[in-house]
């Protein structure tokens, strides 16, 4: 990364900053817009919220497999104030540091609160060929793996809402799942010339794994046995106690991880034959990864239970514009 | 220009646009988010809105030199609402077609009415030394010139807020500056290795003058006799009727043109030998230019009428912030 203006800074103060991409790569460029009631609540701490509008792009990136390099803000805010400001500087600055990655200009103006990151990552070019994670490379026989966890964030969410009650202790694990996700930058890098279709969870299992299966043209089966199990700090705290279904029914647990949104997680596809692969990318990356079921030719998804039934889907994706 | 996903669109679905600059250059970056109220009156024609957002991207492009390739939209909108989104998408492609800039990505959500555009562009790199236009640059004795004209975005301004009062006629053209401003890329890419700085004027003359100024570690001296004629539909409207001040003091055209904002005209040094240099790159990008000033030694911006008298420097700079 040559990247003219922007390790020195000396360009920060112009009409536009200056970026070479290394020779041999290529540039992945994401853009996502946070506003408040829709992408975070109120009540967020500012830190907590400079964390996650750099996170929502940064796994833009994972997503592609890209490595993070530089990002502006604009950055809409009521009025300048300080004792919001410095905190939310400090949470977006915490994590770019963490993946080294440059702000590199932006734009302030008074308006209703409203952050927009534009994130730019680098990406391998060999033989001519981007190395680049997509969604559309899912083969018929594919496994499917989820990064991490899934519905968390959901189940904050659900808290906030008042929609359910859960003790004060898995609340705070929930909520700092959906306020400070963590980008899985490390795991993407590290699957690309093995997964062959990638995505990140922000709108909810389904629906993102549906990208993935449109712009493959393919299909897939679900075991939600396995899924139900990935809404892990609610499975850890009633596993102490035995009781899975003390503040969620079955019915809402698998809510949370297929359709919850705002997981930031990665789904993606790989052959059978590369799960050793899969795996050691996982272990490099220092994130679990589990096997929730496979690619297959019919369209649509189908969800299996334990005893292989197909269990009808009314799950209801989150949608940040519904 | 090698765009992988863009030339071909292939990439817009995914979770990243995938860019790649040309061999021998760099990619000049910029983002700027416009508000309701602040940037645009609620009044705004969509069309123009879409032409205007481009627009004000595309100026800092100019102002770098930069030539189009790309930009990424973001959009908060209080509802979903397809005859105000047609006409705001068709005056934004209109102009971005008209530079050759590809839409490549960005986000749509539920909020107040934001509209966030990053742009990207592209500038040689000879000899391993960025061709890029700075603010840096402007030396001591070096010719000050404005491209086109400055003050009548700010005298329609004037008028939708009851300030002053023109006949509809000279309105509808200062509205027209407003509402569509025309970016001078073209003359910022003939610019290229004979402006010695360059910025565009989105906040008033003075102001970014001043940002020049600063980075240079320079000062300046204004002719605001030649100044006061860059109010262009005012001038020529006025000068028919041999009334100057019929609507407008001179106090007021000068405040139009010197802090008036919103011109997205190129305001670029150049040294005295580069003159003819200057007014060919003019020509070529069919663009006037008018040189309205020195560079000098002493800091700050020293304004002088037509008898060489100094004149007090109490204009209020257009600040989107303050």
């Amino acid at each position: 990364m040559d990247a003219l203006g922007v390790r020195g800074g000396a360009r920060l103060g112009d009409d536009c900053a200056l970026l070479q991409p290394a020779p041999g790569t290529q540039l992945a460029i994401s853009s996502d817009m946070l506003v408040q009631g829709r992408h975070f609540l109120s009540t967020v701490d500012p830190a907590a919220l400079g964390h996650k509008a750099l996170a929502v792009n940064l796994s833009d990136l994972a997503a592609c497999g890209a490595k993070p390099l530089a990002f502006t803000l604009a950055l809409a805010l009521p009025n300048a104030d300080d004792a919001w400001l410095a905190p939310f500087s400090r949470g977006l600055l915490a994590l770019a540091d963490e993946h080294g990655c440059q702000l590199i200009g932006g734009d302030t103006t008074r308006g209703p609160l409203n952050i927009c990151i534009t994130v730019f990552g680098e990406v391998p070019v060999l033989n001519g060929k981007s190395q680049a994670l997509l969604r559309s490379g899912a083969q018929v026989g594919d496994d499917i793996y989820v990064s991490g966890n899934l519905g968390d964030a959901r189940l904050a969410l659900e808290v906030f809402r008042g929609a359910v009650s859960v003790p004060a202790e898995l609340f705070a694990q929930a909520r700092l799942r959906m306020e400070q996700p963590t980008p899985r930058v490390a795991l993407g890098m590290a699957l690309r010339g093995i997964a062959t279709a990638a995505i990140d969870v922000s709108d909810g299992l389904l629906g993102d794994l549906g990208h993935v299966l449109k712009a493959s043209r393919v299909g897939a089966t679900i075991r939600t046995e396995i899924t139900i199990n990935l809404i892990a700090t609610y499975a850890d705290y009633t596993r102490a106690a035995g009781q899975f279904d003390a503040f969620l029914s079955e019915k809402q647990r698998l809510n949370c991880v297929l359709a919850g949104g705002d997981d930031y997680e990665l789904v993606f596809t790989a052959p059978a034959s590369a799960q050793a692969a899969v795996l050691a990318a996982s272990a490099q990356a220092n994130v679990r990864v589990t096997r929730i079921g496979q690619i297959d030719a019919a369209p649509g998804i189908r969800l299996l239970d334990a005893q292989g039934q197909l269990q009808p889907d009314d799950y209801d994706s989150f949608d940040h514009f519904g």
